[in-house]
Parts: structure tokens; sequence; C-alpha cells
């Protein structure tokens, strides 16, 4: 029956008629508070495709958000954060965005030696395939991880953290797994858009493949990082280079377009992110530089997953891009992938991240022995 | 340092002394796009460890929420539905709960044939150790499924759905696992509040389990249904009954007290529970009837998982229990367990059991190949 064919047909005959044909209420039946009228929908023809016109928003009231009783003392503190100050400042052109990068660096890097001192790691600058990157060394390399390689993709929406500032989730990566990561120091826009960090992705990895077994290595990176992992690998399989053996693509930035709905329905409840109203949208565009924004090799989540290797994905069910994530889950899974999805209570963006909390352990914990697992000895 | 030890202490100095001491900025290094001095707590100190106590909550502003475009035009039409027009309204006695009780069955009933049909079921009452019971039979039975038991424990919140329209989930699960379904249909508040649900479930199970191999047997059910799957396992260890060989409890109520951060984050973005003031925690102390509601046997989520058998766990993006979900999750990965977690995008409370909609066959098409990896045949 399409929409208004019976005028004067009441809503009840409408539900029935929806029920007996095309939908049931029986989810309703089985879990659901609501009287069945109220969950089914109106009509039964084939709803439109487009969403977005068809519906009307759901109107969300104002409230409090507390920080809950159920996360480690240690993680409430991050919870408990303000939004960050400039968050929704949005630089206007190239030097408001260099300024941005260069504060970045400024903010992080005197935190670097405290950080490594107490994950007991010693970090080394290195060049492959004429890319800077950082090594990080844990104390003592576990006998398994003797001959593997961890490659490290940093996030920073593809505009912050250049050199060693942007090595800081290789550095936990070595510490808690107790192996080598190599972090790949990737050129970024204002003055190196997409796509020189894919570029300088894969130029490292070709160099590290020539050298070591693909069985026994590893590519991870949190929010850009993740996107480009998942982008790497993209590439890599349509150039036929070999692809690592198990990637860790955390809380990805795989749909840069700003679609998914955590992206509105997180807004404000995220304290790292906050919102897309944010200068995120902008960092996006100016990574593509004219390209669309639904480029796979730009926003992954619009590639072909098939052939990839185990993945394992982390976010948080405050994060903004929850949906990023759930949506690169489900779409490894349909692919046939083998895919691990992990969601940390009342974490925002990445914030499984912050060292030193018993929720980063845990999560490190699960990344370490999944990788342990698909690595090649 | 103490909170106020040195009031001419400036806010730099302490974050230089947090990074330096128990706190550090890698996470803000690798991903964040805040400056480091908002996401480092002002206080190196120990944190309390009363969330609540120690930390104003987060105001967040009315927004408009739309139907994203991320979902099938089928699920669309279910996260477009408007509000139960009874979510806010409470019982107030026992007559109130039954009238409540009485008009889930009313609603639901007529739909029930129309369901069968297409799902292409049958569905006959029995009764097992004097608890009356629901058996779903598909047309055709995989045959790895002939001698394997499927026990569904329905949803609810433990005051709803008696009778055969508590059984939608079962016909779910029989048509697209093409296997037979026993779903309970336990005594429920306010006539048979706390442990009548649970001592039905358990009942049942010893029954079946005295004529069936346990290796060959799976419990599943969403909301209350999957809370009470977690608390029949605690039974069932107490007593020294032989365990299921794998679990699928779906968005699990396992925790009665109303915490966990998505109940108040996701509050009004979940259109099948809407916020914690509907009538959720009143049927809670309903069914608790004095208990403490943190009672492991009430809220599994406090009791001890180990031992546990393997487990699927389902939940959406939009779900007011996805706290709920995920604390299961971690602390059944922490206790040692195989548990592999799904969160589908937008989805509200419990919205994967909407019948005919692809991300419910999704959701299945993953439940089912779960269990059969872990049952025997």
């Amino acid at each position: 029956m399409a929409d208004g064919d019976d005028p004067g047909c009441s809503r009840r005959d409408l539900i029935a008629s929806a029920a007996a044909t095309t939908l049931s209420a029986t989810l309703i039946a089985a879990i659901g508070p609501a009287e069945a009228a109220t969950l089914v929908p109106e009509n039964g023809a084939p709803t439109p495709t487009s969403a977005e016109t068809a519906y009307p928003p759901r109107p969300i009231p104002a409230r409090d958000l507390p920080v809950p009783t159920t996360i480690s003392p240690e993680l409430a503190a991050y919870v408990a954060m303000p939004y960050p100050a400039d968050w929704d400042t949005i630089p206007t052109d190239a030097a408001g965005w260099r300024a941005k990068r260069d504060a970045s660096v400024t903010q992080i890097a005197p935190l670097l030696p405290g950080l490594k001192e107490r994950l007991g790691i010693r970090v080394e600058r290195d060049v492959i395939a004429g890319v800077p990157v950082f090594v990080s060394t844990p104390k003592e390399i576990a006998p398994r991880n003797a001959n593997r390689v961890f490659v490290h993709l940093h996030g920073g929406a593809y505009v912050l953290y250049p050199g060693e500032v942007g090595a800081g989730e290789g550095m936990l990566m070595a510490a808690y797994g107790r192996c080598t990561v190599i972090s790949v120091d990737y050129r970024m826009p204002p003055d190196h858009p997409f796509p020189a960090a894919l570029d300088d992705a894969v130029a490292v990895w070709r160099a590290l493949v020539a050298a070591h077994d693909p069985k026994r290595m590893a590519i991870f990176g949190a929010s850009a990082g993740g996107g480009l992992t998942l982008a790497t690998l993209l590439r890599l399989k349509a150039e036929g280079l070999p692809l690592p053996a198990a990637i860790a693509p955390g809380t990805p930035w795989a749909d840069l377009t700003g679609a998914g709905d955590s992206s509105a329905a997180n807004a404000y409840v995220d304290n790292v992110l906050v919102s897309e109203k944010s200068w995120l949208p902008d960092a996006a565009r100016l990574y593509a530089a004219g390209r669309a924004l639904d480029d796979p090799l730009i926003s992954p989540l619009f590639g072909d997953f098939n052939g990839f290797p185990p993945a394992i994905l982390t976010s948080g069910t405050r994060d903004l891009l929850l949906s990023n994530t759930v949506r690169t889950h489900r779409k490894l899974r349909r692919a046939g992938i083998e895919a691990v999805l992990q969601v940390f209570e009342a974490q925002s963006h990445a914030q499984y991240l912050m060292p030193f909390v018993p929720e980063t352990e845990d999560a490190f914990a699960e990344i370490t022995a999944f990788l342990d697992r698909h690595l090649a000895v």
C-alpha cells in the first residue's frame, strides 16, 4: 500500500496491514516496552532510501550527563575533562593550520620524556624509504616478537602531531606488547594533502616487506591512523603488495563525509572531538584537497574489504566515531573477515589510549593478544 | 599533590607535574584534537572513587537527531518511530502492572499468525517441569541442528509478554537458524516476583539436560531475557548443573540498578526504552520485591562469570542498555571467556530483533553461526 492510497484508512488498519504483510511486531513482542502501535511503521509500503528527507529529526532535550560510577577513577578523570578549549576554532588559511599543527607539538613534546621513562621504552628517529619514522623499543622484547614488525600510523585528523609527538600510541604498544614499533611520520596538509600520507605509509611498508615476512607484520593506529591503516590496505591490494597478518584500526576515521549516526547522537557527549561543528570537517576537506570525500582511499569505509587480514577495532560508548567503528566492523564481517569489536564504557574518541588507566591496559591486552594470535612467530 | 596543597601553583605547573608523574598526554599526542592542557587532569593526585560526587555533570545542549543515511530503509522506518506513547506512564499498583501486561498481549497476539506464516514456522504450546513453553519449529531443520536444543528466555522487563507473544525472538531464531527453539513462558510479577522467573528457567533447563547433551544446547534472549540468561548460568554454576555450550544474551538487562553511562548518554536518543524516567526502574523494583537490586541473581553483572561458556552479545549505538552490553562483554573477557560483541548502527534497545530488516538478518547470521561453531553436532 503506497502512501496516501487510502486516505480514509485508520492508523490501526494500516498497522494491522503492515503487520500482516511486510512488517511485524515480534520484536516488540520479544522486548519492547512499547505498545505495538507505536513501534510498527504506519505504512507497510517500501520506505524511501533517503532517510534524511523522509523523516523529521528527533528533538533531543537538553540534559546533564554525569561521570558514571562504572569506570575506574583513573578513566573518570579523563571522562570528566571539559571540552578542548579550541574545539570549535577553525583555521581559515594554511598559516592557521600550520599554527595549529605547531601548537600540537609544543604542547605535547615536553611530556614525552616522562612518558618514555615510565613506560620503560626508548625512541629513536630513523628514515625508511625517505620517510621519517620513530622506532619505539621496550626494555625487553618478548621472544615471540623478536622477528615481528609492528607499523604504527598516528592519529590527529591528518593535520596534527608531526614528529615524535605522533608516536605516542606506538610507545604504548611497544611497552604493553613488548615489541618493536615503527611509527610513520607521514607528510600532512596544508603543505602535503592526500595522497602524501598514504604514499608515505605505502612506501614504508614496501621497504619493510622487502626485508621482513609480512606474516610477521601488523599495522595499527587510532582515528586518522585507523582510517589510514584501512586505506593503506586498499592501496596494497591494488598494487599487489603483501598485506599484513593482522591490523588494529582503533576508532578509525574511515568515513570523512561526516555520515554515521554517532556524529549526531554523541555530539556534546564526546569530550575529545565534541561535535561536527568542530574543525574536523574542515580538516577532512583540507586533506582531500578537492577530491571527493567518499573516495575509498580517503574514506576507506567505501572501499572493498575482501581479502583483508583479521582486524581488532576499539571504540567507546561516547565516541563521536562509534558509528565509524561499528560500520567498519560490520563491513569487515560481511566481507567474511575475522573482525573483533571492543567498546569501552563512557570513553570518548580514542580515550582507550590514555596511558596508565586500567581500561587502557585492558584494551591493549586485547589488542596485543589478538595480534599475537594472528602473526607468525 | 593533593587538591589545594599549593594554592599559588599555576594550572600549567600542575599539568607539567601530572605529566611527569602519574599521567601523560600521549594519547592526546596520538589522537586528540585538543590542546594538552584541556585533556590532562589538573591534579596528579589519586582521583576519588565516587565519580558522581567528585565531578560535576556535563550539560548537554538540546539538539535535533536525524535518521541517519547509513542504515537500510527497513531499519530507518523503525529508527524514525516516535517514543512509545506509554513510555513514561508508571503503574502505581499491582492492578496497573497486570493491565500493562495484559495490554502487551492484546496488542501483539493479532500479529503472530502473519509473522509465523512469513517466517515459515509453527509454534506449539507444551509444558516442561510444570512450566509452560512454546516450541518453535521451522519447515526444515538444518541437519546439524537435528539433536540440538535452543532455549529462549524472552524480554519485557520481567513484566510484559506472557504466553506466546513472548516467543517472538524464539520464532526468529527458529527461522533464521533452522533449529528448534523452546521459549520459556516464565512467571512474572506482580504475582510472581524474583526468583520465580529464574526458578522456572532453571527448572526447564534441569529437565532438558536430563534428556539432552548440554554440549548441544544453547540459551539466548534479549533484554530481560539476556539478563535472565546470565542469572540462570550463575544459578546453574551454584547448583552444579551442566552449563550450555554457548549463550547469546542480547543487550542484556544485566544491571537493574540503573548504573551504566548509556542510561544517561543515550537518554531520549533510544526510541524504545527512551530514558530511565520510564517505568523501567519501577519494573526492576517490582521484580526484586525488596531484594537488593545488585544481587547477582537479579543483576548478573555483579556475579562471577568464571567458567561461563562462549557468548555473543548484540546491541545498538542508540541503545539505552549499550553500557550494560559492553560492561558485560568486558567482564566476560576479563574472566577469560570467549565473548563476541556486535553493535549495530543507530539501533535503539533490542531493535536487532525487528523482523524482515537486513540488519536483523545480519545479526542473526552472526548469532546462529557463533552458536553453530560452539555447539556439538
